[in-house]
């Protein structure tokens, strides 16, 4: 038996540790990185920036910003061997399974050696993560070798050319940059944990990201902007949208994009996404998704108290920058390898194995019986 | 901050779940699997016999037992795109990424689409990941393409058959099979945790096994028993050995295979281990590695009070056995697998995300500061 028996499955609200990197529902609008509001981050930073922030604890100067993103930059080739499993995996397989693979080979082909290295391998991954992914993209579903090192210095506008083979609209980059903003960290939820406990054996950061993206696949972390742009696209119109949710609800069907393990009004994030969403759509000439998302967000107010998390308007804004919707999760884990890596580095510089107990609830002892006698 | 601040790091006695599957010092000699003392296990039971029991929480008549051997060894194959990605890992690359590797990318090929098809998926890893290994072991050292679908009904005789290329004796046989039996379970350690809360998310069983190899990889978790035989097998003699571990006493080096975090006074592994080591370096004559491994625990149990953990003698068992040292932690993955599938099936039977709190310890809240003012 556990020498403390503590009430609450899923360790919720207990301390498994301490972080410099994040609070989330303690200040300002609920939200900080390294001290600064999400929503100043937001609107001022780029992602590259507030992945130096996390890494470092500081804003970048001016010639550490233009000398980190360069870094970036070079690290977006692909070995030779990666792409040859990339090339192994077929078109009908789960984009997240792709990255978690991806990262893995890699982890055979550049191995770190020593913990001296773990910058080198976070950089690495943040930049290469993307060219994985629309490498598989390509040739799984056109049969093209696309070429990964491309674009500008930006891993948002990075990102955008290799999936449309062509430079994005500044607002495409900025929204996609803001994007990768709102999803880089987010304190002790379960890919981070998970990245944390496997660090806590002092395995290797490859290790330790392949495990965080194995849990963000799952559908109740990740994947909740996919869920919600299932549902959407579902409706033509905003009447159909409020008469569809109405009969989820009747029937008491989970509707993704809504609520929040730590926050209890609202999410800091959705108000930023969903400003985005509204401004693209309206270069889109949209009149479905946008209004559609609005009239769900404000029935499930009315009718459950329930707010928009991040993901819920994350769904329309990717939609209009043509974004397939099998790659929305996949884009958070190119932005959350800041934060899972981060932790990685912290978890090694103060470590003790995460090593909990458990309630036995099985059978007594008993004998055993020869095989003869069952 | 954490609602409920807790004392001791790594969560130490503190319950994060329940288990009907393993008992760890508390009653027999100090180790319970579904209620049977690992010594009545280890005298008497195949490892398959314990993965049925794990999975199922009984043991298995004569016609199960049967029936479920032939279905481990039915899995034994390995899918074209597979074996390519293997021949992509040099030799030189860790073996457990490799299993890492090879198992993310099974989760591509046969992805588990419900979890109606989990004890399919356990089942496969148990029979396909000692084809994973010396399939890319092979390649990789030799050059050499073998042939995986060979070997006995267990896995210990089909493991050794691909390492050698011959059936092994039947004592090398049962020493390994014995070994699988040791390892196969042990509650809430680093690397079944790791799979707990990656399947807490509710994602696939590829992505919470691909999660534990890398936990079950750091030096703190497995790899204990490489360790250790990289140690022993730098004495010749025993006066050697006693000389070289006071040193290391004396320099205050770390001594691996000694100690655990929850045993307090033997490891009930050790006496079954050690008796095996030593049956089989009497039949080959070994004049060194045992007696140089009795004479290390007998002067670590005199200078430090510290007993051997299961993974000591370990080393200079499979040395006898003429396995290399880098495939031991692997052979460990092997066994172990069945553990940590079992966990991912109980732990989604009774689920909630598994999401603990931190104690933040970063900057206060600051304001934004534009670049060209840093």
């Amino acid at each position: 038996m556990a020498e403390k028996k503590l009430g609450g499955a899923g360790l919720r609200g207990q301390s498994a540790g301490s972080t410099a990197l994040c609070t989330v529902g303690q200040s300002g609008t609920g939200l900080t990185y390294c001290g600064y509001d999400i929503s100043e981050l937001a609107e001022h930073a780029t992602f590259e920036e507030v992945a130096y922030l996390l890494f470092n604890g500081e804003l970048p100067d001016a010639g550490e910003l233009s000398g980190y993103k360069e870094r970036l930059k070079a690290f977006r080739g692909l070995p030779e061997p990666l792409k040859i499993c990339l090339e192994q995996i077929p078109a009908d397989a789960h984009p997240m399974d792709v990255l978690r693979t991806g990262t893995s080979v890699l982890g055979n082909l550049e191995t770190e050696k020593n913990f001296g290295e773990q910058q080198d391998v976070a950089d690495r991954l943040l930049g290469a993560l993307p060219s994985m992914l629309l490498y598989w993209y390509h040739f799984s579903h056109n049969g093209e070798r696309i070429e990964t090192e491309v674009g500008d210095d930006s891993i948002a506008g990075h990102f955008l050319t290799m999936l449309h083979g062509k430079e994005p609209s500044a607002d495409h980059r900025r929204c996609l940059d803001v994007s990768l903003i709102l999803y880089a960290e987010h304190e002790f939820n379960a890919s981070t944990f998970t990245a944390r406990v496997c660090a806590s054996t002092l395995s290797d950061m490859h290790s330790c990201v392949t495990g965080a993206i194995g849990s963000l696949r799952g559908p109740l972390h990740g994947g909740a902007n996919e869920a919600a742009m299932d549902m959407i696209e579902q409706f033509s119109s905003v009447e159909e949208a409020v008469e569809g949710v109405k009969g989820m609800l009747a029937r008491k069907d989970k509707i993704m994009g809504f609520g929040h393990a730590i926050y209890r009004e609202s999410d800091p994030r959705n108000a930023i996404i969903k400003q985005w969403s509204k401004k693209l759509g309206a270069e889109v000439g949209d009149r479905v998704l946008y209004p559609v998302s609005e009239a769900i967000e404000q029935l499930m107010w009315d009718e459950k108290k329930l707010f928009c998390n991040a993901d819920f308007f994350h769904a329309s804004a990717y939609n209009f920058m043509g974004i397939p919707t099998k790659l929305f999760t996949p884009i958070f884990v190119c932005s959350r390898v800041s934060g899972w890596t981060a932790h990685v580095m912290e978890q090694r510089a103060n470590n003790r194995i995460i090593r909990p107990s458990a309630d036995y609830v099985g059978a007594e002892p008993r004998s055993w019986i020869p095989l003869e006698d069952r």
